[in-house]
């Protein structure tokens, strides 16, 4: 590629290359009159003059680049709005974001981290597509962010969302609406994801404090996408009159748009005969469907910032236990109230 | 952040840093024993060495990085699988992706492109998320490849979806099936995007050569979303019954999930009242859809993938056209044949 050198810039500028060194290194500029920086600073904007920052940063030992190893993120339509709050910090302060994508894989990962190390990146955050316990890759500095998953071992700044308190929003709303007969719509048992687990005691919780027993018939699991909850929820529809739920409370919302189409094909209306509360408030669909799905928003967009902001020191970190960053409850219109008193 | 040295793998291997230099560098390699190299290399990954490639390119000139700039790609959840394919193609051959995000501004482009050629990326990509005309960049380098746009001025390599044979692909589905009143849902008029205009050349070549005259009332317009897709279609099912029509081609899966919408509102079935076509194969959306649809696919990962095999130098390219990547029908369930034959 043909580059653009300093000298170039001096022959713009009508100075000698060693005052545009001197310029853009801002070393001894105090010997150079601003107007003359200016016309300096100016012609290497205008002819695209991009300083090799190789050898630059063996000088300042800065390059105000944040490197950003995440899994997925980047090839998936999950968690998108991470990166968005990562890059909008970051860009605040002058700072770019350079994400590399190690497709879950070990060896990618360790490649990406020397890779970026070597690179001399500023500082580090390591993102997961989806809230997990990770173990520590070897290598990564000392000071990396995880963003939306929790070390193993304690020590490193992190934040995840808090499921718990999601599950709780999503039960409350639906025992506020006047529901006692509310099925859980959760993902398949895996260990490593923490959500399935929390929002089960968010909505256990909010079920003892309003007097309900949880009856394990409305405990239902499937895959977590529409063909899953569509599923799921034919098995809840199948439940005697008596013990069917009024109510859905789905683990996430492509699980909600299988639980729309398993009630139109049982010609039941959303949210007249049967409410549904989805969590992710996914683009593409929680809105979309109709009705549009009330549903607890994932805070992607909140944690991407603030990981941002401990990776470059603007915030305070507790190393010891990871940030829980509250899911908002999102209102639209799936849910009313039942259809019938439930009784009880 | 604690460094590991080149002294620390030397010690590790039992040999002289001179050797770890040479290992690691492939310079002088002949004059050392395979075992050695092989206990270096070992020792070098299992102490999670990273090579200090600010000073090493200084030497040897190559990062084995390959810049990529995308607006909003990895932000949004449309067109995350081009970078899969140019991140999958790019690891094949022992290169890693650096990813900048730039918000589709102009100065975050301007920051983007410095700190990669600054950083002397082997090869860079630039990527937009959707097909559309652009105007080069200043300071790109001279091979950098275009993905998914199409540059205003030729001489660069170019890949973009072939939309006017995707539309040609749909129209003559719903052609093949027997339909004579197909509609065409269109996206809102815009200048600089190509693909609404290319898809219906496409829509109005199959009318043509199927001898059908194409009735203004059938193309409508509307927002690229469910919201727009639903409010379009009720337009068209609106028309009078001679005139309405018995299959619909949507300019996108959002707007084709809005067409199921309008179409269940009026106790239509897909495909027995209503036969739809989408575009994009959008995840989430296309195959999760209750029938699940039929629809064109964007070649996401092939173009990702053509891209970075271009940068790498793997792959010719005409620099005066951009490549048209087909676009392939994906038949899923909701085309069928027309309610009552269409008589005409």
């Amino acid at each position: 590629m043909a580059r653009v050198r300093m000298s170039d810039v001096a022959a713009a500028a009508g100075v000698s290359t060693a005052t545009v060194s001197m310029v853009l290194s801002g070393a001894g500029t105090d010997r150079i009159s601003p107007q003359t920086q200016a016309r300096v600073r100016a012609a290497a904007e205008a002819i695209g003059y991009a300083p090799n920052s190789v050898a630059r940063s063996l000088r300042t030992q800065r390059t105000r680049m944040i490197g950003l190893i995440s899994d997925t993120i980047a090839t998936t339509p999950f968690a998108g709005r991470m990166l968005a709050g990562a890059n909008d910090a970051a860009r605040e302060h002058g700072y770019l974001v350079v994400l590399v994508n190690t497709d879950d894989d070990e060896a990618q990962e360790q490649q990406a981290i020397r890779a970026l190390t070597g690179q001399r990146v500023d500082a580090m955050v390591y993102a997961r597509m989806w809230h997990r316990v990770v173990k520590v890759p070897a290598g990564l500095p000392a000071d990396t962010v995880f963003l939306d998953c929790r070390p193993a071992q304690g020590g490193w700044p992190a934040v995840v969302p808090d499921d718990r308190q999601g599950g709780v929003a999503a039960t409350r709303e639906l025992v506020a609406a006047g529901h006692r007969r509310i099925a859980y719509v959760d993902a398949p048992e895996q260990d490593d994801v923490v959500a399935s687990r929390l929002r089960h005691q968010g909505y256990l919780q909010v079920l003892a404090e309003a007097g309900i027993a949880p009856d394990p018939a409305l405990h239902v699991r499937g895959r977590t996408d529409a063909w899953g909850g569509r599923a799921a929820t034919a098995e809840l529809l199948d439940l005697p009159a008596e013990r069917r739920p009024t109510a859905v409370f789905c683990f996430n919302d492509r699980m909600a748009m299988g639980a729309y189409t398993a009630a139109h094909h049982r010609g039941l209306s959303i949210p007249g005969d049967l409410s549904i509360v989805g969590y992710d408030d996914q683009q593409l669909i929680a809105a979309e469907l109709d009705p549009p799905l009330t549903t607890v928003a994932l805070p992607h967009y909140e944690m991407g910032r603030w990981a941002m902001e401990v990776a470059l020191g603007l915030r305070e970190s507790d190393r010891d236990s990871p940030l829980l960053m509250d899911c908002p409850m999102i209102r639209r219109d799936s849910v009313g109230p039942p259809p019938i008193p439930a009784g009880n």
